[in-house]
């Protein structure tokens, strides 16, 4: 049993911590930058220590000062959240080796999910599906024609120095692969000065599908089900939910089992995430493993009434996950209340809160380390707080999400509360009719 | 389908109203006498109406300056919430008579139970246990003796012209009737001046556990399981929660099985509450029904997943209620924060909340009217909020519910939330043990 934990976090999340901590009798401690000494997990943790500058690299970031507040207030476990350290292997070995607890997966595990190449490797050896392809630049003609034939039509080519979309063609039968190979290397060429492509299966309409695990030292891991978060901007989630508008039995069983295999297969201890894409004709496709709670963890918490980071500390103290999975009981939605301005191209607003109403009643749950009076800093994450609505159906949840949204008044600054309000109403979103691409074409109404 | 509702009440449950009334896509009306105009409930409504002066005579209980607010804002249903008119027979008649909808039973219902001898009759005849005597005053000692003797010991001696305690005696066993009869004559004669004493069954150790129930005008009864009331301070409730520590499956089917019939017998339509006394020996006696929506239903509503308010509105609008009763999933508690001084025999404590913070987090929900800057007039009832916890278990909701309390900061008031934490750290609060009576030796540590 951890008598004292020591959050290496900050804001919603080192709240999120403490409140648990506190539920479970574990003291905490705080850290913060000098930026940070007005924020709400400073004030309710039972110590706080000032950890450096502004700058995470000063603060946040910066292990010495971290592993200095752990031994002068004799914290015997460390909390990371997610972002800042929580994926960075030194830092869960250096807890380790000096006895302190890291509430997470060894470093080894972060490792061997961290690096890309080796995780789809691991996968592949494991049996989880992976995007097909990619495996190495493409050397004529011929060779892509070969390519194709064996990972199925339709395709994607990418310039192996590309990005912003240039040197990509999609190509969706052999009849377009000339014409296309051709232009991708020529526009590669142009762009990037270098002309390698190579290619991949095209996923198509796909959607951001996770599914949260759990696994103890003991070798046992279970499913929690899934998270949609298919409404993301620039890979930013926005709104996430769970269960998801698209899910079938058959497949939350199949990504489920899928999602125990890929954890299983590297000893997975802690609570993660196996983030997979899932193409319009429901095959998935492993994208990447994140070894640390997720910012949208409450909407799993809400559906299967199940405290995760409870369950994370838990198994950091040696006990045994459930040998059996999760499914949801409800619905729940989890809008990111972001200090932006949805209206000027989400561009962050910090400054001080002059007013603020948090919404509540039935089905409401806010997550937020700020109040009226509170400034917001320039420096972090433009999060201020989650939304979350939970409901018998996914109808309900929405509709408790708007009226929520209604009441949540936040003066001073920018908010993207205008932005979930008409997201709220939007057809395609109420309807489930949505992927990845959905915020490429929303437009906010004035 | 109502189009447009307006709420016969103030503070939290016409805010509770209003919420689900926007989930619902139907207009709000909030009406308020002139020291509540910066409440919450008529910031948050479509229209507001003032209907008065400070005294609840002159306002939320003027009948024809409400009438005249449903009038000019052209609403189709009136919504009483709980107190105020909310079980005023002739306020029923009124609005049904003018084509508005009362959302709640009908006038005729209301009276039924609202006489307490009509109610208690009705009762018998339905076969719902009431408290056995209590039938006419006391002639004689043998009388009494043979009263007794049908009742069956414990008795309890009362003063009909009684009240606190005085002329009130305990009779454990025959042999102690005479000397209890003659000193409660003689006390009753000297403190009211009439010595006329009648006798009851004495509820050992009784606790307070009510049944919600909703029934529908085509005859169709559902109980919602139990709420447990015990804690209370001269009859105020304090603390609420569901399931009752005390119950069992049996006790609760006999119970539900009581509630219905206690409905079904006055062909209730709306969602009510019969509430019973439970002695230690799990017997159970019916007290009082109360024909409207009350405080603590927040409590039923976590444990079952289920929106009461929404369910009076579709009951209204002429939809059925389910045929199958509902069973408690989870635990939850609720506390009654009152703008009280614990330390000083909770004076009330009106005034303006200079600073708030409001708990969030999982398993929490507040439902409150107030804000930072709000100030709390001194005309009508102390509660200024309700926090509900909920989690799978007794304990954790306990858990919950001490890290909430522990994170609610309301300056510039007393208010109770220093009471209910040293509640939730109460031996006899915590293992279950307690009795309406528990609040009569609870004393406050400084």
């Amino acid at each position: 049993m951890f008598k004292k934990i020591l959050i290496a976090n900050r804001g919603e999340i080192a709240l999120r911590v403490i409140r648990t901590c506190r539920e479970m009798g574990i003291q905490t401690v705080a850290v913060y930058s000098t930026a940070d000494s007005e924020s709400l997990h400073v004030k309710f943790a039972d110590e706080a220590v000032c950890i450096g500058r502004p700058a995470s690299v000063d603060s946040y970031l910066n292990v010495p000062n971290i592993m200095a507040a752990v031994e002068i207030t004799n914290a015997d476990a460390v909390h990371p959240g997610y972002g800042f350290l929580a994926e960075n292997a030194k830092f869960a070995q250096i807890c380790n080796e000096n006895g302190i607890k890291f509430i997470g997966p060894t470093g080894d595990m972060i490792n061997k999910m961290g690096d890309k190449i080796t995780a789809k490797e691991t996968m592949i050896k494991a049996g989880v599906p992976v995007v097909p392809g990619g495996e190495g630049l493409l050397k004529s003609l011929d060779h892509a024609k070969s390519e194709a034939k064996s990972i199925g039509y339709p395709v994607i080519l990418k310039a192996t120095a590309g990005g912003g979309g240039k040197g990509m063609r999609i190509v969706w039968e052999e009849s377009e692969l000339e014409r296309a190979y051709d232009t991708a290397k020529v526009e590669a060429a142009a762009s990037f000065k270098n002309d390698g492509i190579y290619m991949e299966k095209f996923v198509e309409e796909p959607r951001h599908i996770e599914i949260q695990v759990a696994g103890d030292q003991y070798g046992t891991v279970c499913h929690l089900s899934e998270r949609d978060c298919s409404i993301q901007r620039r890979h930013q989630k926005l709104v996430e939910e769970s269960p998801s508008p698209f899910m079938t039995d058959e497949l939350r069983h199949a990504m489920g089992e899928a999602a125990k295999k890929a954890a299983g297969a590297i000893g997975y201890e802690s609570v993660g995430t196996i983030e997979f894409l899932v193409d319009k004709h429901r095959n998935f496709y492993f994208m990447e493993m994140n070894t640390r709670i997720q910012v949208e963890h409450c909407v799993t918490e809400e559906v299967i009434n199940f405290d995760l980071i409870k369950e994370q500390i838990k198994i950091a103290m040696g006990e045994k996950v459930s040998g059996a999975d999760y499914y949801p009981q409800m619905h729940a939605i989890e809008c990111r209340i972001n200090a932006e301005d949805p209206y000027n191209d989400f561009r962050p607003s910090p400054g001080k809160i002059t007013n603020l109403n948090i919404p509540g009643g039935h089905g409401v749950r806010v997550d937020s380390h700020v109040y009226a009076g509170y400034t917001i800093p320039p420096y972090y994450d433009s999060m201020i707080g989650k939304l979350i609505t939970v409901a018998r159906t996914r109808n309900e949840a929405i509709d408790t999400m708007y009226r929520a949204l209604s009441e949540y008044v936040i003066e001073g600054i920018k908010t993207t509360i205008p932005f979930h309000l008409q997201l709220m109403q939007n057809e395609d979103f109420r309807s489930g009719n949505f992927n990845t691409k959905f915020m490429e074409s929303f437009v906010m109404k004035k």
